[in-house]
Parts: C-alpha cells; sequence; structure tokens
C-alpha cells in the first residue's frame, strides 16, 4: 500500500473479495487509509466501499474527490447510495446531489429525509412488482426484458392493485415450481407485517425475525408500495442493536474497532462521571456508621462482600430482564411470571449464599453476632437487588425508555446503599 | 384454551399466523401448555411448533404422542425434523426414528450425529442443484417438472460438477433476468465460503454475515455437495450467539423466557459461588491493614469508591474487548491498537476521576495526604482495570476459550485487590 502506485494496489485489492478487501483495509492505520483514498480517487471500488464499517468508511468517504462519490452514488441502490452520502458534510452532500440527475437526486433526498434509524433508510426503492392476473410466465418475460431496471438483489415479487398498493408477494423459488400458465393471484402469500417507512429499525428487525422474513415491502400511509427492506440489512441492524445493549448495560455509549482515545474516553466518561457522585452516596451512607466501625474494625474488612455479591446478583437478574425485553419474551402475563421468578430466585439466593458467607465469617471472627448480622443483610439485599434487576428495566421500558441504558447505575447504587445500610445499621444495633 | 375441545382450540389458533399463535401458546402456565398439548395430539399444527422457542417446544413434544411427532418429522425438511428430534429423551427418539422409512431415517440420522452446534445441524439435506451445461430454462423447466422435490425455501441453484462438487451458485433472481437459452455456468456466481459439516455455527453466522449471503452450500471432506444453509436459521444463530454473550458477561450461565426458579438458580449459583471466594480474598486484603483502619476510619469509608469506579472501568474496557473479538474486530495489527487505546484510555480516566475524587475527599476530610493517596491508588487501579479489560478476554480467546465466559470474575476480583492493596497499602506507609 505504501509503493504509491494507483494501479498496483488496485490490483491487490480486486484479488480479494471486497469483504475481505475491506478487512484488509481496516488494518491499515488511518493515515495511511486517507492516503490510499486519495491515492486511488475515483478508482477507488465502490464494493469495498459499501463493506467498509462505519467509522472506515467515514474516513475513506472525506479523502475521496467529488466525482467519486457521484460515480458511487450514481450506480448504487438507493439504499447504499444514502449510506455513503450520511457520512458526508453538508455541504458537500448538497454539492453532490446537485450534480445528479433530477429524478435520481429527488429520490435520493426523500430516503435521506427519513430518519437514520428507520425503515425509510433501510429499504431500497427498486423492487419488482406485477398485477394479480399476470401470470408466472409474464412475469418472468418482463423481468427478462426489464433486467436493467431490476434491483441488484431480490427475493420475491409483490403483487399490487391498480392503487398500486400490496395484495402478496411470491417468493422467487414459487416461481420456479410453477408452471408460467399459473396467475400470480394464485400462487401470491399474504403479507404478514406492514412496515411503513417511519418504522424503527429494531422492530423491523424483530418482524423479519418473528416471520423468518427474507424481504418484507415498505408501504406509505395511504398502502401504496414504496421500497422493499431485505434480510442483509436486517442482519445489521440486529447486530448493532446487540452491539447497543451489550455496552449500554456496561456504561458505555458506543464503541467500535477504529476508537480513538479522545473517542473511548467521551463514551465512557458520563457513566464513571455519575459512578463519583453514586460512590460518594455509598461512603455517606457508611460514613453515618464510622463510631460503630471504629469499635468494630471487622465490619470494614467484611462490608465490601455484602455489596459485591449483591451487586453481582443484580447484575445477573439485569442481563436476564433485558435480554428477555429485547427478545419480546417479557410481556403481559410473561412479566409477571418472571417478577415472581426473580423474587423467588433472590430469597433461595440470599438463604444458600447468605448461609455461606455467615460460615466463613464465624471461622473467622468466631461471633455468631456477626454472623446473623452479615446474613440477615445479604438476605435483604439480595431481595433488593433481585427485584430492581427486574422492575428497574421493566418501568425503563414501559417509560418509553431504553432498558438497558443506566439501568445499571440506578442497581449498583441502591445495592451498595442498601447493603451498607442493612449491614451497618444493623450491626450498630446488635453488636454494640 | 380451558373449553377441552380440540376443535374450538385448533380454530382459535388456526386464525392467527403460526409465529403469533406460537406467542400466544407461550403466554400460557406451564400446565395449560402441556394440557394444550395433549388435547390437540396429533392436531397439534407442525408450523406452531416450530415457532416456538426451544424451551417451550420441548414442553408440547413432551405430551405429544409418538404418533405426531412422527407424522410432523415426516413433513419436514432435515433441519427442522432434527430440531424436533433433539428435544426428545433417547429412547422416544430410536423409537420414532424406528418407525421411519429407511431412507428419511438414514439421513435424519447423520443429521442428528453432527455436533449441536455444528454447520451439520443447521444444513437442510435437500437443494437444488445443476450442471454448469444446463441452461436457464432446462433449470427451470426441471424445477417445475421435480416440484414436489424441491425444498421449502430456497435462493439459489448450485452448480455441480459430474463428481458432485460445487463449482459456483446461481441466484433466483439471476435465473428471472436470465433469458432461457443461456447456460448456467455463465451466470454462475463463485462460492465465497467453503462451510464444512464441523464448522461452528458462529463461524457460520460470522461468514454469513461478512459476505451477506442468503444461503451457502455444506460440502464434506471430499469437497460434495451434503446440504445448505439459509438465512432464517443463521439468524436465530446470531441472536442466540449475542444472547450468550451478553449473559456471560454479567455470570450467567443460561436464560429463556420459560425459566423455572430452579433453573434460575442452576444458572446463576456458579459465579456468585465463586463470587463468595473471591470477596473474601479481597476481605482478606482489608484485614490486612486493620490497624490502619481502626486509626484512620475515613479509609472504611473512602475504599469502596476506589473499587466501584475501578470495577466500572475494567467493566466497561471487558464489554468493548468482548464485542469487538465477537464482531472479529481485533486480530492483528488492531489488537495491538486497542491494547494501546485501552492503555492511554485508562490513562487519561484515571487522571480525571481520581483528580476529581481527591477533590471531592479534600472537601470532606480536608487532608492533604489523604486525598494524594487515593489519588495515586485510583491511577493505579484504573491502569489494571484498562488493560485486565482488554489483555484477560484476548487472552482467553488466545487459548481457544469464550472471552465472554468468566472474564469477569477474573477482573473485578483482582481490581478489588489492587484496589483495597494500593490504597490502604499507600495509606499506611503515608498517614500513619
Amino acid at each position: 500500500f505504501e509503493t504509491g502506485k494507483p494501479g498496483e494496489v488496485l490490483e491487490n485489492l480486486d484479488a480479494y473479495h471486497p469483504a475481505d478487501a475491506a478487512d484488509l483495509l481496516e488494518q491499515l492505520p488511518r493515515s495511511v487509509l486517507s492516503e490510499t483514498a486519495e491515492l486511488l480517487g475515483e478508482q477507488f471500488p465502490t464494493e469495498i466501499l459499501l463493506e467498509l464499517r462505519d467509522e472506515y468508511r467515514e474516513i475513506v468517504v472525506d479523502n475521496l474527490p467529488d466525482a467519486a462519490i457521484s460515480e458511487a452514488v450514481n450506480s448504487l441502490d438507493s439504499d447504499d447510495a444514502a449510506l455513503i452520502l450520511e457520512d458526508l458534510a453538508e455541504d458537500r452532500q448538497s454539492a453532490i446531489l446537485e450534480n445528479m440527475e433530477i429524478r435520481d437526486r429527488e429520490e435520493l433526498e426523500r430516503v435521506l429525509a427519513f430518519d437514520e434509524e428507520s425503515a425509510g433508510r433501510l429499504m431500497q426503492r427498486d423492487f419488482l412488482a406485477a398485477p394479480e392476473f399476470w401470470t408466472v410466465g409474464q412475469a418472468v418475460d418482463h423481468a427478462r426484458a426489464n433486467a436493467e431496471d431490476l434491483p441488484d438483489v431480490f427475493f420475491e415479487i409483490y403483487i399490487i392493485d391498480p392503487a398500486f398498493r400490496v395484495v402478496g408477494a411470491v417468493p422467487l423459488h414459487k416461481i420456479m415450481r410453477t408452471p408460467r400458465s399459473v396467475p400470480l393471484g394464485q400462487i401470491a402469500e399474504e403479507i404478514e407485517v406492514e412496515i411503513g417507512p417511519d418504522m424503527d429499525q429494531e422492530e423491523v428487525a424483530y418482524l423479519f425475525q418473528k416471520y423468518d422474513l427474507t424481504s418484507a415491502p415498505v408501504v406509505d400511509e395511504s398502502g401504496r408500495l414504496t421500497g422493499m427492506v431485505t434480510i442483509d440489512d436486517v442482519v445489521d441492524v440486529i447486530q448493532e442493536e446487540n452491539r447497543e445493549d451489550l455496552l449500554a448495560l456496561s456504561g458505555v455509549s458506543s464503541a467500535g474497532g477504529f476508537d480513538t482515545v479522545v473517542s473511548s474516553f467521551r463514551s465512557r466518561a458520563p457513566w464513571l462521571l455519575i459512578n463519583v457522585f453514586t460512590a460518594f452516596i455509598a461512603s455517606g451512607v457508611i460514613s453515618m456508621f464510622s463510631a460503630t466501625i471504629d469499635s468494630y474494625v471487622a465490619l470494614a474488612v467484611l462490608m465490601p462482600v455484602v455489596v459485591a455479591l449483591g451487586g453481582n446478583a443484580g447484575s445477573q437478574t439485569l442481563a436476564v430482564s433485558v435480554r428477555g425485553i429485547a427478545e419480546r419474551e417479557l410481556s403481559g402475563s410473561a412479566a409477571r411470571r418472571a417478577i415472581v421468578r426473580e423474587l423467588l430466585t433472590a430469597i433461595i439466593n440470599g438463604i444458600v449464599f447468605s448461609a455461606a458467607v455467615a460460615v466463613i465469617a464465624f471461622f473467622w471472627f468466631a461471633d455468631v453476632r456477626l454472623s446473623l448480622v452479615i446474613a440477615i443483610a445479604m438476605i435483604g439485599t439480595f431481595l433488593w437487588a433481585g427485584l430492581s434487576g427486574i422492575l428497574i428495566p421493566l418501568g425503563l421500558q414501559r417509560l418509553g425508555a431504553d432498558p438497558a441504558v443506566s439501568s445499571s447505575v440506578f442497581l449498583l447504587t441502591t445495592v451498595d446503599i442498601v447493603g451498607f445500610l442493612s449491614f451497618l445499621g444493623l450491626a450498630t444495633l446488635l453488636l454494640l
């Protein structure tokens, strides 16, 4: 990559599948990647551009000339074209849009007007549609005659009525197995889900999983077919949503392979900052019992055990709950059942592990009352942790918030407070 | 569901899409679900059986008569049939297999012989294949003539040589747009990935994502085509692997919407049990400094701040690293870059947040030396947390272990030890 000859670099890249070439480029240091983009300019292969992860594609696009981007955008399906344009600064974006043919431009502007995480952004505007009275043979002949206008990849033909409303879909494998004379209406499958362009991409992904879809039509408010979403884009959404959940549970707002130190700091500092204050609230609770600790230093030795175990039990419940909500397993009676289950699990865990801790503490400090204090405090903390672990995410969900974001903060802070308060409070009552 | 009349129940269920009917059944209490399965018996709709989540399907299958299961298994593609059979106790499984036609039975036994998380289990044995000299027209005519033998759903025709080795694939949308006279070999696409029946399902899912596949052929050691994997099954795998990662990071071995209290306890107790011991190790560290705490009770008040912040910073790094490994972003030079980034992020976080904590501690206790002690201890703890957060998962991965499992235990235990040791140790040196 460092020879500086575009021809050689291109030859190297062409030897790979675009996805592998993109992997190779992602291994390069940031500066070499920018240089490569500049070097190749209009020759930068569009397929590789699409395969790059967001943060790398942004770097490349920033270093490509306008002409290269125009060319790429013109040759792509509308969803992919939007993907590239959305990375651009607004003035560059409008400059490139202005140089496009009026029809393509209007189409792209419509796509870009949709919310970034909506079905409208995910969909492409090319699709194959036919009236239900067409026969299989007519549909195939039409596709062959208009091969150039077809989307690059598609899995079904949509059946539309005269008002362009979707009334069904014929998967291509049904076209394959049906005689030419059969009308499409006769083999069409019902459309199971209605996807509007404003639907959140997470909802779209859920519907694809639930109904095992490979593609689905997108219809506007008046029921007219306006585009289609295909499974390859949905798989990316599934991964994205999963990443968000996992990171949010650990208090990270975003992360990618090319994060700089600055972006890492930015995505993690907010939760640590909140944690500074919550940690001092816990310290405040402890300081209320300074006198007790002063006369009974074993309390300082044992108190981290109470909150560590309670915090972990709570985090376990939280992970199970957040995942259950993400997989739509916790609605209606299932939610009630889960709350009861978590309550009972917390009671059992509390009894088992507080007994274990009490026994170990007794062998260490030979003080029955101390063992009793820690056992009672732990059962209380486990109960609190278990209930918070399910009620906080369910509550956040009911409020329309993301159940993964900030639920750890609430949980761990309150568990610390409950743990220290019950352990040191009981000790003050029973040991002094 | 409680009328006890199979006809009415069936009518109710038939009114819904199988996926929705399955959702409905999953809302029922365990006992009612068993009764419904018993009641419907052979009439239990196979499509709904497939849509149920694993733990619910197990309950239904346990309560269906052998005849009902035989019928379902006979009518299904081999991957779905295996899904139902694998839920059965071994003696019931072999009883049902014995009653099948010898060819179907051998096929199913071959599928069941593969490892549960392998491509062999994921694949179905029905597919459409043709030699490369066939024309588009011949392929379509063949499919129409043999419509009944085709798989229920498929997206491409595999091109095979005389030895049954796959040499390419023709997506159905290419069949649609190509004139009948064109030979398949001319429009075939290269097979980008070689999937063997023993490949781990996680690897299969990764390849599908990377190359945007909708289906892929599975070939045995000699290169012969033996089955195909389709995207709907892969999407389930992606969800499963994501769930495992998220739960493992919080110390839960498995979870599902129908978990009983017993299974919840079993999946969480191991990590809590380990945590009892690690918590006491941390207590042991604190008890080494009992004398120091005795004469300086503010240390007991502040020490949880050090380990809470350090633990959270470490969990953040861990989440980012585990996710990066899962998305294959951390190999080769990218891993080195990530280690450097985490080190620098830890230094910056350490400086920023130890300063914040030191200032708050100063306003509280008005003791410069105490603030200095907590600041130094925190920087050290952040460094340790950041490095463990990336090195532990990378190390586990290199050892061939799952980077998400047990890395939290290691991290949080060592952070506690480092935090208490540095804070209380420095205090003993500088404050007494």
